[in-house]
């Protein structure tokens, strides 16, 4: 494993924010009928939209949602509360639309792609792009999850699935994951990339109790020490060693949208470890990221205060698939409405404030 | 000043939530497609609603919003950073739809209707109702802000407006205030109903500074000694001596919304200040009320907290208007959308956890 050995594409910068943009948006809040910094973090928002999109009127209107799904060798570890089977069947379930993720989709008007980035499933199915270098990775506590060829396909499947996106061009993105066991991956490359141990960041996932809790954490913190991980966060290599196809996937597609200038609601958990890695690989994609939620699981704190975000909603959400960003796009929605729709003081004849 | 001298139907009690209906929303919360527990507090949310409206399906599609304007004598002591001419303006905002909250009432399809429940305004305006006893309160640092007959009749003035909304059976009510002054009445009435002084809860306001703020600490803490409420919080007395008619509708819409069985998205701190004396009032109103955000006022957590009140959002929102509640309002949908859209394990065939 050396540095840098994913497509070229990954390292190449995304565009700066529009500084210009900024300032004319912070000067429209400034003159909107309500006392200046009242809208709170919805004023920021609508502000950092505008200097991204390079726009006076920031839009979250047209906003795709694309989940990746893929299994995970190292449930061969008693690592779920949920049998391995589930991811596939969790595919089809948000294809019928019966799933937390179509629900939110249909109720957002948000077309919903699901991506197999590798599944165990194996042919392809109905209405799930198949897009992925083998099913399912292998139990990284005995060997590395992937090789770097099939890294490198990973962060291709993410690139594809963000320029199909494109071609609608949305005003912002949404991206979700689905897999057995994704918590034990992330959780194993978050310690790996902040150099903590998997104690600190290790949560319940989708239930497991105290006791599967602690295992779950042995288990991590054995293969960390395994795979070479103790003490190097290259995150190549952290990729290929503990990683998992969706959350690979994700990092790729976090960058590619960076680089074609969409501005990304980051869901939980698992698609903030994959965020962490893009920005370790690619740090220019880092303005490009609103953190959506805080969640229930006990890294996710950890991962954000790295990535110095501050969530705008926590609501003891632990679901994944897009959820959490899902459920963020309203306020993003409202931001932008208020500050487009908004009369100034001139506009409304309002005295402005004393002296 | 006597208890319960307001009108009789302020102390009739509100319905109970039905337990069976959030027994059986629990129940169905536990099939759906999810980990148990996974959505946080959407899953609370849709239970509690379910008992509340007494049914299977949970609804927060039709929400009304009512904003109640006021005036405040207080104002005369310098308390505020905008002149008192605003309120007036604001009122003509509001109908004109240039306000946040008339810019959020549109996104969100809800009607917005205005009362003017005592501000200056000298004739009826155009969109606006108008249901006041007086043109504004008295400077409640030199005598009592109302007689306990205006006060009744601002409590019928909520009734009225819910009565109004009620009309179209709306799933939950938003209500919202404005009123250049009212942070201080809010600030005034909850320090003395907590028996705390100023100095905790008064906070900057619509925008004065750290000077301003402590002269308005000052200016409550000097009139509540004055109006004889440093050891006094029957809430019938509290709200005549420093009360505004604005937050006095607010309680009096609350008990009779929760009469008719109708939950309500609380907002920011002086709608909170407002809940707290309803449900001092009327205590069995308690559960009809769901929190919407903990704003960046500094006695709202106060409030917040002795109300027993964890809100959804927390976003530094300081504006008022129901501007908060609106924004929580797709959150309150989301949850209505999940409960009922979402596919039990049985119907999507999903293997449930193991063991």
């Amino acid at each position: 494993m050396h540095d840098k050995c994913l497509p070229g594409w990954v390292y190449e910068d995304c565009p700066a924010s529009s500084a210009h943009h900024r300032e004319a948006a912070r000067a429209r809040q400034d003159r909107l009928t309500k006392p200046t910094g009242a809208l709170g973090r919805l004023e920021t928002l609508a502000i950092e939209l505008a200097g991204l999109q390079h726009t006076e009127r920031p839009r979250a209107a047209h906003v795709p949602i694309t989940v990746f799904a893929a299994d995970h060798g190292i449930v061969a570890q008693g690592v779920s509360a949920y049998p391995q089977e589930v991811t596939i069947a969790m595919m089809a379930n948000f294809c019928a639309g019966g799933a937390a993720i179509s629900v939110l989709a249909r109720e957002l008007g948000s077309r919903l792609e699901i991506v197999d980035a590798g599944t165990l499933a194996e042919a392809p199915m109905n209405g799930v792009v198949t897009d992925k270098p083998r099913r399912g990775t292998r139990d990284f506590s005995r060997e590395d999850a992937l090789e770097a060829a099939e890294l490198a396909v990973a962060f291709d499947c993410g690139g594809r699935a963000v320029a199909r996106a494109a071609a609608s061009r949305p005003d912002l993105l949404i991206l979700g994951e689905m897999g057995i066991g994704n918590t034990t991956s992330a959780a194993a490359i978050a310690a790996a990339l902040l150099q903590v141990t998997a104690e600190a960041i290790a949560g319940h996932g989708t239930g497991i109790d105290a006791a599967g809790r602690a295992h779950k954490a042995r288990v991590i913190d054995a293969a960390l020490g395994r795979r070479g991980l103790a003490a190097d966060s290259l995150p190549e290599r952290v990729l290929c060693a503990v990683g998992g196809l969706e959350i690979a996937a994700i990092s790729g597609a976090i960058i590619a949208a960076a680089q074609r200038r969409i501005p990304l609601l980051i869901d939980g958990f698992i698609v903030t470890v994959a965020a962490l890695a893009a920005t370790r690989l690619n740090p220019s994609c880092r303005p490009y990221l609103i953190f959506s939620h805080r969640s229930a699981e006990q890294g996710h704190r950890l991962v954000l205060d790295a990535l110095d975000a501050r969530p705008l909603l926590d609501l003891d959400l632990r679901l994944g698939e897009g959820s959490g960003a899902a459920l963020a796009l309203p306020l993003a929605r409202a931001a932008c409405a208020l500050h487009v729709g908004m009369a100034t003081f001139a506009e409304a004849a309002v005295p402005d404030r004393n002296g």
